[in-house]
């Protein structure tokens, strides 16, 4: 039940030799999400040893170069490679021209289905889901419409304790009132609260994508209680004018986002190339927010299972 | 007086993490030429110190994603860099459009001309000159049109040699006809012919750049006695027949092409990503051809100035 993300760019619109452009894999339960697609993704998804097939469907933020020039190579690749299963591609209008033109000039012909889905950048709302996890959109504050995503575990159904089984003598029919949450009623009229005799598997975990984005304490809220929060610092404090002219964040305002979110842990990225030195954004950043980590490409933030009992 | 070659991708279609899209950068006279440009080229040309800012031109040889995806991130890059001389950018038809379609969804507005010259892919004739340089396409068998570049040297004026200055008292205009290619007439009706007084400062150099292509006597001909010749080897001779289906060269068609071409080096590239071992397709070529050599990215093939009294 795996629910981590790697790193696969760490640089701004400008990248540089060490540095790519944005783009992060999501491994939910061995599915892979790939969110943003700047050039070079699909070297540095196969560098990081991800196949282009296994990717399940890619989330886009915005429509700005850096996220997205790396999504023709990728198509092309995935064709190439005769992927047969659906793409899924979520983004905001008109991605769907930019993937119609692409389709025109390069792809006419797949064995698989492109499907696109558009959001709406202005709404926080669930786009995705299956069995185990759930995919909502978060509004965010840049120059183009943009849309963070927060990637949230469902619930999962109540188990219950096998070490009870033998000693109440429970029944399949008990079982599963037990399993849909109801309290064990014996034929003697007693009753033993649901509580004593199951457990939730898993806590739900959660990650938020928020990239690129002026400070929103809306956003902040939108994601609360988030475990690892990738929240955008193409600057650092001292540059903040230019950052809030350029619709970005500095590493001080997105460790604010991550005190406000009650995050677990903050992942700092997209920095900009005019900084050397990634190590300002960790110290600016842990000022406030002390759990905060750099993105470095190649590198994967696991979150570990976390089992309590009801 | 440059005039050298670097290697920036030496991949076929699928990129791998060693081996890039292709694009080369030519060096002449310390003017810049970018020759195909795929996914990553920006990152490539950072990674081995070339701005892309020095850009004069970029010449496109067909429009397979491979040779054209890295297009959209260079030239945003270069006017977030500012850039503010035009750039030429060389292909065939519909390149135009995905220049168009470019600017329209991501670069409206540059502080430089994007000029855009259209080439001929079935017809051989300069496209481009300077003073210094001329630059021919070179029709090739590709599954779409595809056409070959040559760049070569003009033939330089003549220098007059400055050990003669001295002893037969040159007049100014004296020395304006030698360079002019005139013999010496002296007041007393003596002649001096030309070549004893005059040189040519070098030999011009060449470098023709066949890629992609099936096997083509017909473009080997056209680049005859080529400085140095990059001809495409995507695969080896054990799979001409895949080679044949895909409208592409072995290493030894391409050693053929050299040795037709009357070349004086050849670099092989556009490595299939199916084979791990590059010295494989040395060895074939160098069976016919020895004077061949690997396109290992962020080399740089120098051809030396070679000085020839007239």
């Amino acid at each position: 039940m795996t629910f981590r993300a790697t790193i696969l760019g760490s640089g701004s619109a400008m990248p540089t030799a060490g540095r790519h452009n944005s783009a992060h894999v999501l491994d939910v339960h061995e599915q892979f999400y790939l969110i943003d697609c700047g050039e070079g993704t699909q070297m540095q998804l196969r560098r990081y040893g991800i196949s282009p097939l296994k990717l399940h469907s890619i989330f886009i933020t915005h429509l700005h170069g850096d996220h997205v020039f790396g999504l023709p190579g990728l198509i092309s690749s995935m064709n190439a490679m005769r992927r047969r299963t659906p793409l899924y591609i979520y983004g905001v209008h008109p991605l769907d021209e930019l993937l119609a033109h692409h389709r025109r000039y390069f792809d006419p012909v797949t064995e698989f289905d492109i499907v696109y889905r558009e959001v709406d950048a202005r709404r926080n709302e669930r786009v995705f889901e299956n069995k185990v996890m759930e995919v909502f959109t978060v509004p965010l504050r840049h120059r183009v419409p943009t849309t963070g995503y927060l990637f949230r575990e469902k619930r999962p159904g109540l188990n219950v304790r096998k070490e009870m089984i033998g000693p109440y003598g429970l029944t399949l029919k008990e079982i599963v009132g037990l399993k849909r949450g109801e309290d064990l009623v014996r034929e003697d009229g007693t009753t033993v609260p649901n509580a004593e005799l199951t457990y939730t598997p898993y806590e739900p975990r959660s990650y938020a994508h928020l990239s690129d984005t002026l400070y929103s304490p809306k956003a902040a809220e939108l994601v609360k209680g988030v475990d690892l929060l990738y929240h955008e610092a193409t600057y650092l404090d001292a540059d903040r004018k230019t950052a809030r002219q350029n619709g970005h964040s500095t590493a001080l305002q997105a460790a604010k986002a991550a005190v406000l979110a009650d995050a677990g842990q903050l992942l700092l990225g997209h920095f900009s190339a005019r900084y050397k030195d990634e190590n300002l954004f960790l110290e600016e950043a842990r000022q406030i927010f002390p759990n905060t980590l750099l993105a470095r490409e190649g590198e994967t933030v696991e979150i570990p299972v976390r089992r309590r009992r009801k």
